[in-house]
């Protein structure tokens, strides 16, 4: 539903001089005022879909709530400044819950310097649904969009991948600093969060930039989790690398040689991977571990 | 319940030197990069408590999403810039729904100049969730907060009030260049909307500036919709202007002479009325047809 309203609000969605970077990115980019570097997102979770409140403690959401949205802002390049809370709470206890949601989000808030500027609080009669907006802003090299990559960058990547659905959706760290960091030291062509999954989410990326990718199997670093999974459901833990959602790494398209400098001296404590490269023609592909090239439907969670 | 819960927040969110204005009044006042007038403000509207899906078209509940928060700009005498929405939609006809909201939605922002920057869309098996944040930009007199009332300002609202759950709470029109012309034109000390109830919001606006506000009853502008109530519950047209929420007016401390001269003048098309003034012992009072002054709960919509 989600990629077929994008387009339809693409088409109806008048555009405004104010946005230098539009809906479709992972935050959208404002001129506003005096200052031409403000970026905005919202993500909205609700019960069930992205948590499930009769398992997991209010903290842990509220504290996933902030970070979707940090991880949006870290996949621009933008340093995070603000962000306001919207809250429907289930009447039963609705002011206890309100407290534990906060009591995750703050620290959060505190540890990324973010300042929750206000929120609105409503009790309804449905479940959980938490609404979080983030403003910030850009480094002075631009933010970091999605259309930027070409043909032969590499695709470098963060951290470890699938298996998120055992408790990395609830407790990642988004990778803001990592983001920072990159785009004040290397060349990032173009940046993408993986929030619904590597092979989607790196195909996306490649739709936005005009061209294709290449996913090598074998350089893929996939998380324990991922291995745990396999043994529950029988799913090859790189099956689950490629397709579980929730990751919350960040996916970047770098010349090669400032991929290969930035994996060669690590200077991240996440890890920085090689995982393929971009090719012009569009599409996805795997590379298996015996080198046969085939294409690949991206796999990943539709909203 | 949001009172008690403001209350907590208070003593337990962090104050962050970023946030000029912070949470608890309209709208919230950030410096953020290299522009200090950065004004943002969230709001969610649920089906069933703000809105009745099943008997009004949701076309109008995407305008009032946009509009109850250009409403809260319009209380800090900001100019509105973007917005931001998300989306919590029940499965069936998800997409159907979601482009009727946008097609209310759209042509306000286009009336308003604000440029839809992003959201969030996602299905899920409860009612419709729709939380809109808008981000505006104060004036160069700074931002119209709630606390600058002083003892002997008059109490200045635009617009009539009472009845509004007969339509106007869908279809009002946020006061916005009311506002930014009042702002420019007139010496305004404090301001807020009046979204949960004269009374209340007065009553408000009076605490948070730490004096009291008195309101004669014979000088509100009562609204055609309060008498058409009246008629059917039996509440007088009076009592619904004083308690009845969502009217999104402006009610504003002024200068007794400058307030004079607005209502003398007459400059908005919605009219600018005298209701009272503040006063310098904390509480809410009303004077009643005959001068008689008694002390009065406040009364409005609690969330």
């Amino acid at each position: 539903m989600e990629l077929e309203f994008i387009r339809w609000l693409g088409e109806h969605l008048p555009r405004h001089p104010r946005l230098t970077v539009g809906p479709g990115d992972d935050a959208a980019v404002l001129a506003a005022g005096r200052d031409p570097r403000s970026v905005v997102t919202v993500d909205l979770l609700t019960d069930t879909v992205d948590f499930d409140l009769a398992r997991v403690d209010a903290s842990r959401v509220g504290r996933k709530a902030l970070a979707v949205n940090l991880s949006d802002l870290a996949a621009m390049a933008a340093r995070p400044l603000a962000a306001v809370v919207a809250l429907a709470l289930p009447r039963t206890d609705a002011l206890s819950l309100a407290k534990r949601l906060y009591e995750g989000l703050i620290p959060l808030a505190e540890q990324y310097d973010v300042a929750i500027a206000g929120g609105d609080t409503n009790t309804w009669d449905g479940p959980l649904v938490i609404s979080v907006t983030a403003i910030g802003e850009v480094m002075p090299s631009g933010p970091l969009v999605r259309s930027g990559a070409r043909p032969g960058d590499a695709i470098v990547v963060t951290g470890r991948f699938g298996g998120s659905i055992l408790g990395h959706h609830l407790d990642f760290e988004p990778r803001v600093n990592e983001a920072l960091w990159l785009a004040s030291h290397s060349r990032l062509h173009a940046g993408i969060d993986s929030s619904d999954g590597l092979s989607l989410d790196t195909w996306r990326l490649a739709e936005a930039s005009g061209c294709g990718a290449e996913l090598d199997c074998g350089r893929i670093p996939i998380a324990e989790a991922a291995f745990e999974m396999a043994t529950r459901d029988g799913v090859t833990p790189l099956d689950h690398a490629l397709g579980d959602g929730e990751d919350f790494e960040l996916i970047l398209a770098v010349p090669q040689d400032a991929a290969v400098e930035l994996v060669a001296s690590q200077p991240l404590a996440c890890g920085l991977s090689i995982v393929g490269k971009f090719v012009a023609e569009a599409g996805l592909w795997v590379l298996d571990e015996t080198g046969s090239r085939r294409p690949f439907t991206p796999r990943g969670f539709e909203h």
